[in-house]
């Protein structure tokens, strides 16, 4: 085995599949631009067959990304594996990643199948999968509340068959460390051909353990590839955190003795990316990207006894890309300036045009806000991301009043379609009457089950950053708006949410 | 050694002293009550000689609580031991809890002190404490990067001197758990007189793994007492998550085989106590208490396979306190419905005054919002116990407009002492100009560092909840407001964090 660890970022498919965390087209490219600047081994990029959307994101991130090989995850079955082949064909680099449960509950409640069935569908898959594609892995979903036997015969199978990596899920998060290191150095020693492939960990964290689980799988069962997500999201508690997997191996190297590609400079700006996009905040005590993570690059002066760095700090906050001095552009920047930042912050536009939209959007922005933060030019590329696709609600403008012992109001004027809709109402506050005033036109029927205002640098000078998340019909979709106004970005992020329920494509759920 | 595992919860002294979590002596008051509901065994209340606020905070919750333990954290000097037993005088049952530090890093260049002269003070101090309370804690603070054979040394010689209970901290958060587990079982085996006392863990989460390293501290080290906090909350990215350990121990009892003591459904409650006191959000994906932690109870519908629960959970959402629902009260609800839900909050109100108050607020809230959920209940309580503080200013009445093409402006009516002022702004935006109408009167100076807002219940109809952090010459102090109109909270919110810089107390900052 070799003495480097993949990294493979699941954070496109298994966290885009939380609940909400939903991402369009052009957010997953942007995101997996930011991967691959990372120098992330492996990019799960979708679920190919899983709906319309998650096919076109697998096939464009394809195209575009050559450093870091793309994926797709696919069921054990010829339809999904042909279209996640076809959806990669443009990969430097492809892998296709086919599962099939092996939990006698997974088997017998989820796919109504005998163990014998499933042997034989594992196997089959896996021969159909390597003659379309070279790199092969398969997960036996729920594989570490499997039967160990039943296991080694299907994993001995695929390897058999060409599987290159054998992932082990710990599909509900129920590992401790030491059990599941040993369950994954068990099947390693049990199984012949084990050593004909590549074992890989995938660890959740509903008690709390997905790293060290994780790791362990990696120090004493042998695993030479983690899978993970930036900022740990996933479902429930989400998945192994990459920045806290990185750093600790990085950290603690005197201990795994493994190498790794990432760069971590890039992760700070991975978080809060994926953060921005999907709508989920970090928390301030989140381990190396939470707010106060490192507490000399929070701008907060400790109390009391004056403190050596490497007295309370076992890792440097810019080796993860924390930077003191945040502020980067103001009223003056130039052209180039804004796209020399862009691009600094691992963002790249698709086109000059697109670059001309969102430096007059800064122009704009920088009119009302003297200090511009990375945090503003990250929202307002992203803002303009979502502009760019097809809307059928635009903004156009808001006038709202509320006074203390009287109800607030507002009036908001929107276009929908070619139509300009204006729209009144009162409601709680001004924000709760701007949304009715649209919904009192749009009638969506749309429950809000989020609504989560971000200061993107801290004060309320700043760009406020919105998140809408609504339901309607089973369908959960996030809005995300940005404006110095938070009643404005409020009105965005509501206008925008309304144009992702439009979008009626349904996916098919996946392993965790 | 028993088969109990002790639950010491540091929430109020190690959680307090992250940066900008800080509480008044109400706050932390209502916290402990909740936490003894939680049945934990020991409660750290403060660390009584580091400000007159936590000597009053220590000894005040030293007269409330009767069931769990009350500890106080003490310097290993006799002035700050004297402090700590005189704030723990009236506790049913009282810990101080001292500590020094022994890695050659913290003695060199924190402590100034030889490793000689540093045994000489440990011991000195556990003789000194011994002859005032019967439970005494020691900590090598930094103690897993510590020398061992000097450790030996230390720990041995405060043993002999009394020490009940032995805590290892991982100051920094380095630790993996095979290396902490087996660094705590060597000292067990190579000290005397270790079966004299109960060996404690105590971690951080800088590579994401306090809860997997406490458990290897338990299970290979054979410690039986682990220090947590309600949410991780801690300097940089945290303590080990009580929600995470607990339910990690009880979920995987076949393999821990230990009992706990606590009442695993008041968790929920207590997150939610300590996010809105600190301002500190909990993120979606966190385990156990992120709003995402259990699918089930998010009120989300998966799209696609439908899944049988037992398929994907691990846990019952209910055994920690998630209903399925959370409309409890509305407009017609009686005072005695009011003060039953409080009672099942478990939120005590001191005196039938405060209970009358919090009932007004509740009917006022009413009359606006037609369903009142658990969160508004418990941020209307914290509302109130922050009015009933020593307030210089207080909210009167606010005025504000925006219309798109226009600067917004706001008018504050607020109280200063017995004054009442009236300042006009305009800004950014609406709560941009209402917080500059406030401070072009007061003048405190002060830099905001962060503001955030988070709907109570989801909603735009729910009370907006924002969280306003301001910085002053050094010190760092959170607001909270509560309100349906976001606006009207986020004055608030300020209004409250000027009123805590007010108070000038200046406190010790202590080992991690």
């Amino acid at each position: 085995m070799a003495d480097k660890l993949i990294i493979f970022d699941t954070t496109l498919r298994d966290g885009e599949q939380s609940p909400g965390a939903s991402m369009t087209r052009d957010e997953k490219l942007r995101i997996a631009r930011q991967l691959e600047r990372l120098r992330v081994d492996v990019i799960e990029a979708g679920f190919a067959a899983s709906s319309n959307g998650d096919f076109e994101a697998v096939r464009l991130i394809s195209q575009v990304i050559k450093d870091s090989t793309v994926c797709s995850l696919s069921r054990a079955n010829d339809r999904d594996i042909a279209l996640a082949a076809e959806a990669l064909s443009s990969a430097n680099s492809a892998r296709i990643h086919t599962f099939i449960a092996t939990s006698a509950l997974h088997m017998e409640k989820k796919l109504r199948m005998t163990p014998a069935q499933v042997l034989e569908q594992a196997k089959q898959s896996v021969r159909f999968a390597r003659n379309l594609v070279g790199d092969i892995e398969f997960s036996p979903e729920d594989g570490y509340r499997s039967d160990p036997d039943f296991l080694c015969r299907v994993l001995e199978a695929v390897i058999a068959e060409g599987a290159s990596t054998i992932n082990v899920p710990d599909t509900v998060g129920y590992a401790v460390p030491e059990l599941y290191g040993n369950f994954i150095k068990n099947l390693r020693e049990r199984i012949p051909n084990s050593d004909k492939a590549i074992w890989s960990v995938h660890c959740h964290n509903d008690l709390g353990m997905a790293v060290a689980n994780s790791l362990a799988g990696v120090k004493i069962g042998g695993a030479r590839q983690v899978e993970c997500t930036v900022n740990g999201l996933g479902e429930r508690a989400g998945n192994c955190s990459l920045e806290e997997v990185v750093m600790a191996v990085k950290t603690r190297k005197d201990y795994f003795g493994l190498e790794l590609g990432i760069d971590t400079k890039h992760i700070l700006a991975a978080s809060r990316m994926v953060s921005q996009t999907t709508g989920f905040v970090v928390q301030p005590n989140k381990a190396v990207v939470g707010a106060n993570a490192f507490a000399h690059a929070s701008g907060i002066h400790q109390d009391g006894v004056l403190k050596a760095r490497d007295t309370y700090e076992i890792m440097r906050a810019e080796d993860v890309g924390w930077t003191a001095n945040k502020i980067v552009l103001g009223k003056l920047s130039g052209r180039n300036a804004f796209r020399q930042r862009l691009q600094d912050l691992g963002v790249q536009l698709d086109s000059e045009s697109e670059l001309n939209a969102a430096f007059a959007r800064f122009k704009e922005l920088a009119d009302r806000k003297s200090e511009i933060f990375d945090e503003d030019v990250l929202a307002l590329v992203a803002d303009e991301s979502v502009s760019l696709e097809q809307e059928r609600f635009g903004f156009v403008s808001l006038s709202q009043h509320s006074e203390t012992g009287e109800r607030p109001r507002a009036t908001v004027v929107f276009t929908s379609g070619t139509q300009e809709l204006k729209g009144e109402s009162d409601g709680n506050g001004p924000v709760d009457a701007s949304l009715k005033a649209i919904e009192s036109l749009v009638k969506s029927g749309a429950e809000m089950i989020l609504y989560s205002v971000n200061a993107i640098s801290g004060s309320t000078e700043s760009q406020g950053e919105v998140t809408v998340r609504l339901q309607n019909n089973g369908r959960v979709v996030n809005g995300v708006g940005a404006d110095p106004d938070i009643v404005v970005a409020s009105v965005k992020a509501y206008l925008n949410a309304l144009n992702r329920l439009q979008n009626k494509a349904i996916k098919v759920a996946a392993q965790g």
